[in-house]
């Protein structure tokens, strides 16, 4: 009944920054819906005013108790949906926070040995830029600058390039290890954020794969025309043909937010709260860049007109 | 008075992925509870029409008061419900990472002995399998393939399978840790993934062993019956006949999500929101046998029909 | 007003399995509130229709209001308490986990010594069933057969049972390390377990010595009653003498629920919504003794009539 | 409008006990807005009589919207407050558990000079009972049992006792573990401890200090006051007189769950929803004076009168 | 259509503690909702009046049924604002905590080297300033007196200040290391403090830097001012020109709450629902100076007015 495919294909692939949105925006993001809405009304009215008339009246209390009810399972959509985005949040800025400590520690627990410090490092920039291209999808090569050719051959036709990559970490964590390069206890430190990257990049696969219950949703759009019509049926009675428009007005309150309860539940898709995996990636480059004292760093990710960030 | 059991016998064993659900497959699943509330909206009806008639009126304040204590109800019962699906799905992710983290370690982590590090990451792909089975119910026959004789005949005869092979895994690590393959620093990261996979198996079981409470789910479905027979009631004044399917339309908008909101419960349970398991543990066997550049890998677990995924 | 002391000495101490319970059960739990109730609801139906007769109008609003509220107020009861008692039943599934990964670490990673081992998984089992007297209430004698004489002896006169058999198990571990049976890195992993075991006990000893807010049960049950009340003044114009019956009715619906949740609120405690401390001892026990390669097994703890499990 | 201030000096400092609560009590707690509400709702109720009479009809709908509404907002207000409540509930457990796996480690795991062990313990007694003492106030006497002379003179003139204890602590560690009675394994676990009290006692001043948004409650105050009041003028017009009354109740329904719920938001305050600081630690104190083999050891505090615990 | 912009300007950048706040004072911070809502409610007036006038009623059902669904957005919103805000003064609880473990360890494990020890503890309070001064704007001049002109040199450019001096801190901590003044499992210790300090510092970053769902907070606000638009319709029919009185009312029963909210959602931003991070960090600066036994410690932080916190 409403579509919502065909939206995300309109919606940009970014965060909103704007704090006032154009209610045209909405409008467009909503369009299929609202005309299904508009015609279902006015089968509504034209059905009370030709068929039923005023031979009885339809009871209030079924547009009362529906709404309320669907208040509920809205409520209930956008608590879960809002948890996931949140959740996908966390997760990335613990990326933020572990590479930081990753880095730190290679760079000054490690004696001797930079090169590899300064590869595993610069693998870890890849690592990240992999991850980010599997949840967003789209071509990957902006890690081809990050991975030297033996990584590159090494990883290739694995299915989880990402995974390859920490896997190489190991190698060289431990060829620094059994070189003394490290102790036993900074070995411990390091690899604890192997793990922990292990856990990020798991868990946003998790969020990733993971179907919200179909049945919510659907169940809940079902209810909200059921109520969009019965309520056109009742108010049809006092309002005449302004009920139509009530009758949308009303269905549009639940409706969209409905949507953008459901627009928060895949965070990595491309829409207009999607988490800006672009902006974070580039952040945790550029720290991990001015920390090795390199040179050559890269912008930040602008804002698009002061309104979308990706 | 409404009958869950044989439901759950009609319905797939797997995750729906489909977005629109064919309202004849909700109807297939809830015709039992539809069949007795038409049952009792028509004696509602019948009741009110010949015996009640005109005598007094039916207070509309029961129905609306019942209809918001019962969306609460339902509300509680979904939350719930929804933590408990979530949960395990998280359990089984951190399955998923904590696995990659294990393999990772062995391969790269001991020095030498390469024949105890494939038999320990074959094994607990066995684990696995013994884990699923034992949620999901079914014969164990996936698990031959990564045990060999010596491990089957030893936990022949276990009550809990998974735990016998875990336990088998602590033994080779020692013996890693004993001929010299692994310092103590290592013996302790290896061992934080055993530790942490008996947590994961542990609280899988007691999702699955933990009974939802009884009464809740229960009582939420005589409120409903007893919300859908005073509404009937009430609007059979007003709306004739119709009232019969007046009252079926809201009785199933709240029964329906009740049960959705139950399927959720035991999300280990073969019906269409369970966890898909096979999916997650063929995904985990995948990884872990490319990391060890094993060849013979099996193929991912496809959707069926883009409707479900095992 | 409503009582709840001497129903809970009817209901019966295990966890609930049956999925559809007699109605008669329900009333023989509320059977007090129940006459309260319809006490209450003929007392206001007589003042109604003897001293207010039809002078004024009591207004719908009053107790459309209360409802209202009433709900809110039972899904707040209702919420933190089914968090207590999954809480509960978190806690006792960590020690089942732990408990796991305590015997599997001894078992595998102590060189030699095997009576002090054997010694240590007895003496948790013991731990174990102290703890569940602790909280469930009855004589201790189940864990007679796991602790030798001096420890019972060692034991003897502490008031808190199992923190002095925890006090034991530390004095062992560290004989196991002084004698070189363990190295640091083990001992470490293996005190890990006794901390964790403290923890766990320390949480159930919480929930179980935390009186849940006292003002919010007994206002809710104020509220309730109020909202009985009232709600009959209102229908009994309408409805006549029925409203005896259908004031006990919508009454019924939220005490009972508000019973449900108070029945959650001491999971320790025995009723019908009890964790079932019984069984999941006797599973760890079950466990261990496998692990440990023992003989004469004790069977799992069945549930009763199908209905219950201790 | 409502003031809160001497109310609570009115309230006891201690947990409530009692199941069932006077309604004189619960008066006496609130008469102050109870009267407040009593003059508006019979200011409302003039108002209507003498000036609006019967001019028009003032719209239900306002206080229904309202009632909704604020019950919204309590339900909010108790959320976080109860969650404040329990968290502050959960850090003096975890104290509990801490300190008896650190007098557990103490004793069994330092070798020779037990002088050390005794005063750590009994120096984290005192520890307790300053954390104590600065979450709740009043004099500082009861740890002086527990303190060396050397130790007072030296943490006297810190503004922060409780820290200065744990400072003395860690001296007392590292003294240990130079002298050889610990290694570096053991002194980590014991360290572990440390970290986890100074973790406990900063999570404790944190909800000690931060104020909950004063916002909330003012405005709940203010927007109950204004459906007493819309309240009493729309049921006057039927109820008459005696809507003073009504208004009067329906308003203590609400007024009395959001002091409830505000009695839970400083859980170390003195009144009656307090944390009983003083039966925990001293229920600390004897266990680890039991676990030291201690003789002289404290009575457990005691209820006073089944109704409270301090 | 309702701006906040010139709202925060006027807001003082503190937390507030005043229990009871002008009503002048939320006017003022509201006055510009207030006015369009006025504005809004005058012009419902007059075009009911005037052009609807007695040709039909506007169905009531229309401002409840929206009451109560923005009741439930507004409690969303409320909610994830508490949420942020509770998490962020989490997070700054965090770093009192471990600043205080960071110090005690650093005085206490670290044999010799006083002097790099000081350094290490000054630098930090110099990190505490830094990210204040990064989440809450303003020049940086406080921690000039904690860092020397080697630090102040060497972190000159970096784009994230507080990264970079935590990197100085590692550096400092193998020094320590290598020239033994402290062993491997102090160095864990010490170095778990470092890692605890990024992850609270990439926290808090992590919640000033993601805006809150804008789609959420735009909606919200218009459908309140639809709300009030068809409630003033509505009640003006019996209520006169006081309805607009009364539609502003009601309405601004919603629009404080939400403002309240929204206030709480940026919990880093100067308003008067802000953590109070100068006091925080004065507060840690208190007590580590005093933990070294510095003279000259500043004055902790003061009310202004009894009323905010800085």
């Amino acid at each position: 009944m409403i579509v919502s495919k065909s939206r995300q294909q309109i919606a940009t692939p970014s965060m909103l920054l704007a704090q006032n949105i154009r209610i045209s925006r909405i409008l467009k993001d909503t369009w299929q819906v609202d005309l299904i809405m508009i015609v279902s009304c006015t089968v509504a009215y034209m059905i009370r005013e030709h068929l039923i008339a005023n031979n009885y009246v339809i009871p209030a209390i079924i547009p009362t108790l529906l709404g309320t009810a669907i208040a509920f399972f809205i409520g209930f959509n956008n608590n879960q949906a809002y948890d996931r985005w949140w959740e996908a949040r966390r997760i990335w800025g613990s990326l933020v926070n572990d590479s930081r400590s990753y880095a730190r520690s290679l760079l000054n627990y490690v004696e001797g040995d930079q090169t590899t410090v300064k590869r595993m490092i610069y693998r870890h920039i890849a690592f990240l830029y992999a991850l980010k291209t599997n949840l967003r999808g789209g071509t990957n090569d902006c890690n081809v600058r990050y991975l030297n050719d033996e990584d590159r051959s090494s990883i290739k036709g694995a299915t989880n390039l990402h995974n390859a990559i920490l896997n190489l970490q190991s190698a060289d964590l431990q060829m620094l290890s059994k070189n003394g390069h490290i102790d036993g206890f900074r070995f411990i430190e390091i690899n604890a954020m192997l793990v922990r990257f292990s856990d990020s990049m798991g868990m946003a696969e998790r969020i990733k794969n993971t179907v919200f219950p179909t049945t919510y949703s659907y169940m809940t759009k079902v209810f909200i025309w059921l109520f969009v019509v019965t309520f056109t049926l009742v108010i049809s009675e006092s309002a005449g043909v302004v009920s139509i428009f009530l009758g949308w007005l009303i269905g549009f309150v639940f409706v969209s937010t409905q949507i953008n309860g459901m627009n928060l539940v895949n965070p990595f898709v491309n829409n207009s709260a999607s988490i800006p995996l672009n902006q974070i990636t580039r952040g945790i480059e550029i720290n991990l860049l001015e920390m090795m004292g390199a040179e050559d760093i890269p912008e930040p990710v602008k804002p698009i007109n002061d309104e979308y960030v990706l």
